[in-house]
């Protein structure tokens, strides 16, 4: 580097100018209590030498966040733990984030019973939501949850680690991420979701499969996203510059693009199959090709889940989340979770130590040491797409560097889809500024705007409202439900 | 790279499928006479690796575009050119374009005639323009000259290679890439420039100093990049995280950020000296960093311009680069251009291959091969400045991969600032409508509206207007000069 | 009016400069052959004494024309008629437009079958919209048919009268109106619709019933209109400065608000039966008050026309607009129609020269001689909407002047019932972009956003759209059904 | 008005529901001393008969607005007053403004010594602003002293008369308007101003002159009006039809059109002369024709107001408003105001009661008893310029009804008007952001972008500010001079 076009420079006393950073760090884990997320993270912490330090775990469940933290521990131990980390439970969040650099939220409300709520009360409403994690009335309900704890988080990190990187895992992730900077709009929040993952996953498959290609790295398939979380759109998709859209045509003129499938078929498989019949049909219908997981996909689409139930959904290789399901997934004794830190500490199964394939900790070291890193992230629009709102949160690709985030644009969407967009930003929006005031009439207008409920006369959709209100009841201490206009005549909350 | 979760994939046929890709390249030079930018590119490419191919010259001098193949050729034949590359100087554009992977533009118009009028003639009306190159009656002028140039390359690229990715590099940048749009609105085409590279260096410079670093890596040096070409403007920058801010802010409380400079200081130095002092004048009144050399920004604030000169502008270490110094500078016999092929060739003089810095072929490389790379381009806006309108050439940052340029999102300007690059949107968006008509009066709107004919009575105006018009008319043949009222009552165009 | 600041002013010559215009006009009317469109025009005329001059009636149906002219002419025979008129049937389209001052365009296809496929068809799909003229299948067939026609007439208007007025009362009224604009973007056209003035009308009742007025002229009841034709809305409604919002609120406290009926109970009522519990409803819905006839409200509440049919649409006093009566009443011997000019002039009923309460006139008297009014009409959005994208036609008052109509700004909308008429007005630029191409395939995507479509699959909604082409297409002449993909694999199609 | 389609209403009761109302209201005059302005009122209220009630004078100089009150009483006891009126001087202006259904604003700081410095000062740096009332350092400064009295006033209607009709005369205008809705967004306040009828006055005699009419009456001079205040536009003008275009171009072909003046012809004229050649000169500049006085326009065009003083100027038949004359003017023994109420109720004047030619009461009257009125006005835009940004006050007509202003769409302005328009707006928002604060130092960020400063180096625009803030810091107490970093280091601010 060279500057022999200046003149002269003066030279100068030194104090009180910044000092070369080290790459040492404080992770902040906001339900570090997680049976799967905590140990996967623990893992390739292990495993990076990019950045090293403290991770402080909180969870409303101090059992859970010390029991990770000696797992953490306990893998630091081992040879092939080439990273460099302390791990600690804490008993108060403020500890957790006092000076951290990174935050993780990863968080729920008592899933195992509010999620069957969410799931149970608008089937009895013809409402034949598939996973009711996003949007529909299950979704908004998450969502009432929700928005008022984050903004609270958003105001915590303001006040202990105003520079710190979140990286919000939660659930309805749009929304939690948007209150976030509700309460605090200088927040360096991001919205991390791995739906977008199938889709390159997907576009790989067809790489191999057409071209013959033998092991395509997920990292190659290049692929402008657009939209909002789980719901998002690629219009460009690229392979070592090949247009992969040439396949995905070909692909559709074959006889598996157009499978159907039977009850009986999805029987033994989990609700979290995909059989990407969805994503094509949804190609065929709006000319763009969707990015999500096909369960989640259906729920923006009215049309997949009314009808004959369950065979209309099923037809598409695609299986209702019930609310039975839902409440053995979060009993670990009922559930499928694959993580089990007391019987690999106690030597009961055998611990292998592997990058899990997450990228946080890619992005942890990027946003510490720099250099280059490309993801898609949740973030508010800044002109990442131009067609939407300003300030919504919309999840494209953004590029990361140190100490920076910024996303990449990406473009228009056709007409019909940021149709859809648009209407659940309207929602989105309109239930933060709702849960700003508590106003549940208010709510109630975005409940009634969401394509699941449209269809229903504004009097059962009360009904519905105020039923998995009430159920929900002790969830929602910020909401004024005594003063809602819409609550007061209803039985269902009344009871 | 799995996919457990899907039933099942039936085999197809794969003919008429895209093949994978390899990396043999065609690249043409439009301007591929050039004396300096040829030869860098040859050494570049003759370093490269990860592309491979052919470079067709061509230029209106077809001479020198011969002499250039041959000095290509010439390089590969030495033990460490590395890259696979044959060279031929063409005599038709539409053979150096047809099939062409890459279109790199570099052209000029008989500069040691027009740019002495460009300088010269607002010089006696009082205009003391630095450069002329980008705004100001000769930034007009010669943007009038370039867009119908322009407009016909657009048209040439989407006949021969329309997937082409086109390289431009002529000024005045702006104009020239967004007429490349205006024929042809799918055209791949950025515009590239080396002024931002300055402000890192700058910026590299004040952590080697300040931080007792010693060799600080431009690409280390991150900054957010938005404005227009010349005027391009940083509010975020950062050394492995260091907020550099705080490095200028200290900068700025040194004696030697406010140096005033003699026109005796300057005597002897080359017009592109940069002092650095309208850098920390602008920062200092608008409150964010300029990023261009300082002999371009002042064009930009006519106070720099104005008043007693040329004491006023040499204060700010700036010296204006006069029609005589343009018109040496494009005779080769008098310029002080340091590369020299045929002494080269000749053995007169010793050729030393190495990297020129230039970024072109590792962008060649990116698009045909794939990785990341970000730098600054000139694009059409899609939302990289959302608050300037859709369209507008601006210059930020963007993403590449393979075949894929994306713009990174720059956020919003201070009002003060985007204020004056709207103006100057208003006048490229002006002149590029008035030269698809051929329309001079309409072109005369957008000179009055140039900040630095502002000042001047419309009838002043329209003198030098037509006085520049009818020395360089034999250069506009694409503009109704005839049926102009602005022109028609004019002494100096009757002339 | 004085002018003693001006120091001077110089005589000069005056030819060539415009003369003092006179009230004399000629008005063409196409579709002139109407029953009882043009006898009310007929009557309003002879009436008027603003404006006087020639009518021009052309109809596909010349005899009709023919018959309507010779009633004008029978009717200024009259001693009360004080306007001065003649009236002509043309046989050649362009003898009636040119030299127009006025254009009057009120023009069927075939009303009697298009409009039952347009209803029969959706109904046997579950569709049961109430009218079918505006939204949903049946509207969209409309569009299609008409969209080419209007463009036409637009291409007409320009060549044959090119400042003229032009009057549009044809439905689709929005997709009609901008298609004008489509073909000729410099058009004086506006979209006239009676349904605001019954908003108009219900607030009048109210200010008679709560406040004790005997009668309330429509002119007094001021209300500040927004939306789309159909579908627009009220957030102001005053009467001599009182907020009539107070009156709603109040009404919506009473029984009559909540009001239900029975299907027994409309028996024996026209579909155009009017019972405003629709209003109401989607007041307290929406939270602002909707200005259309209920039957037309409903079709944009896709949960008004789901569910028990007739039942559920029945319990908001709406009736459907069956096939059946929408046969007979293009059907003179079966219609209810309550013009009978052969009667009239042949002395076999009373004729009764009245105002007939229809502001075209008067519109035209200002238009033509000057003066101040204010009326609602649909114009492409150059702001009277904020929050809609800029050309597409929407409804809002206007204030016309001499040779002028120029929208009020209306102001946003609440979220919810902006993203429904955003989602119109996105179909609306669909189907017109679609028929510059004749592109079905491109319409079809309108067709599935359409909210009554939306529910349904795919694969329904295409059998459903391609056998309202088939039952169409003598009437589709512009559309290129043989290129479509969407049509391609459909049996109602082959068939 | 009927309502047949109805199957029924029933019968409810009425308490508590609006009255109808009657056309008695209250009027509170803040500045109500004024010698010229009061009166004028007076008069114009003592001829109405469409309102009557009360008017409360309100005065920092009580005796003055006691004087007006009087006057006002005197006035009503004639027997040609036939409105019925009460005049009160008030000492407290909450009891001017408690229940008032009028506000009028028209008020100044000691202009007398304001005034001066805000034109000696900047004529000292170079700037011959011809008024220094609306922009300019004159202007700026005058902006300063008012937008925080002007909030005050916005807090006080809020407080006293929420619902009140605020009519602001006070300049400058735009700024005090914004103010007014900064501290009170829901305020019914317009600005007013008389320039626009100039422009009508001008095209009327167009008309007289060039068609041969007697008398044109300037309510028949249809103008479609848009820009900000002292700055606004004409794209469309008409007389009963007539496009006054055409009267404009034959005029400028006139020899009157092209006059110079000498400053000796101007010699003895007052600052308020209008000779119109500023007018033609900017509709050949920009071909749209300005609405305001010449003195005004000069002021946002740099180029009429620099060069040779006062002879580039004066040669456009604009005189410069020289600080003695505003200080005279504003000293009644010396000014040329024509009112003079002492000697009217002495009797040593004779008095006439006549229609001041001033629209106020008619607008009044229209807002209280309803009707419809069309006149310029500034409002917060909210698509009547559909090209500025929302919120910003701009200028166009407007519609007024019964408690009803709603702004007219104006439609785009040419890009190089709408440049200096934004550039306005952007300054107008910055300082009114800056007063938020009492933010000095972004407050000489606007200063810097007016368009006679920005030719300055940011030096000298610092020493002008300081030494204007110096000179008039009395009238700045809401202003935090002393944490201003652009003041530090002044000399002219020390001393």
């Amino acid at each position: 580097m060279s500057s022999d076009q200046r003149l002269a420079t003066e030279s100068t006393d030194r104090s009180s100018l910044p000092d070369v950073p080290d790459e040492t760090v404080k992770i902040a884990y906001i339900g570090g209590g997680a049976r799967e997320w905590t140990p996967k993270l623990i893992g390739d912490l292990a495993l990076s030498t990019g950045i090293r330090g403290e991770v402080a775990l909180f969870d409303l469940d101090y059992e859970a966040a010390k029991r990770n933290a000696e797992f953490g521990n306990w893998v630091q131990e081992r040879d092939d733990a080439v990273g460099d980390w302390t791990y600690n439970a804490v008993e108060e969040r403020a500890d957790a984030l006092d000076g951290a650099d990174f935050v993780i939220l990863s968080t729920q409300f008592n899933p195992a019973e509010t999620f069957v709520h969410d799931l149970r009360i608008p089937r009895e409403y013809g409402i034949y939501g598939a996973v009711g994690a996003t949007i529909g009335p299950g979704g908004i309900m998450r969502a009432m949850r929700t928005i008022p704890v984050y903004k609270e988080f958003g105001n915590a990190v303001r006040e202990h680690c105003p520079d710190a990187w979140v990286f919000n895992y939660t659930n309805p992730l749009t929304w939690a991420t948007r209150a976030l900077y509700e309460a605090y709009p200088d927040i360096n929040a991001i919205g991390l979701c791995h739906e977008v993952f199938h889709a390159q996953d997907m576009l790989a498959n067809l790489v191999e499969e057409y071209m013959d290609v033998d092991e395509v790295d997920l990292d190659e398939i290049e692929i402008n996203v657009k939209g909002i979380n789980h719901y998002t759109w690629v219009d460009e998709a690229r392979w070592r510059g090949v247009d992969l859209f040439e396949l995905v045509d070909h692909h559709l003129e074959q006889e598996d693009a157009e499978r159907e499938f039977t009850p009986e078929e999805l029987e033994d498989v989990t609700p979290f199959v995909d059989n990407n019949q969805v994503t094509w049909e949804l190609y065929r219908r709006f000319g763009i090709l969707p990015a999500a997981g096909d369960r989640h996909l259906v729920e923006y689409g009215p049309w997949f889940i009314q009808g004959e139930m369950p065979d209309d959904l099923n037809r598409w290789g695609v299986k209702r989340t019930t609310a039975d399901y839902r409440a053995k997934h979060w009993n670990p004794s009922e559930s499928d979770q694959t993580t089990d830190v007391e019987a690999w500490m106690d030597g009961d199964a055998a611990f292998e130590l592997e990058d899990s394939g997450e990228v946080a900790v890619e992005m942890m070291e990027t946003l510490t040491v720099g250099g280059l890193m490309k993801t898609h992230v949740n973030l508010p629009n800044t002109g990442q797409m131009f067609d939407v709102e300003e300030g919504a949160v919309v999840e494209t690709n953004a590029v990361l560097t140190a100490d920076s985030v910024r996303p990449i644009t990406a473009g228009k969407l056709p007409r019909q889809v940021r149709n859809q967009i648009r209407t659940h930003v309207n929602n989105h929006e309109t239930l933060v500024e709702a849960a700003n005031e508590g106003d549940v009439d208010l709510a109630f207008r975005a409940f009634l705007n969401d394509p699941q409920v449209k269809t229903l006369q504004t009097e059962t959709a009360r009904e519905m409202f105020a039923e998995l209100i009430a159920a929900e009841r002790e969830y929602l201490p910020d909401w004024d439900l005594e003063g809602s206009a819409v609550l007061a005549g209803s039985d269902a909350f009344d009871a």
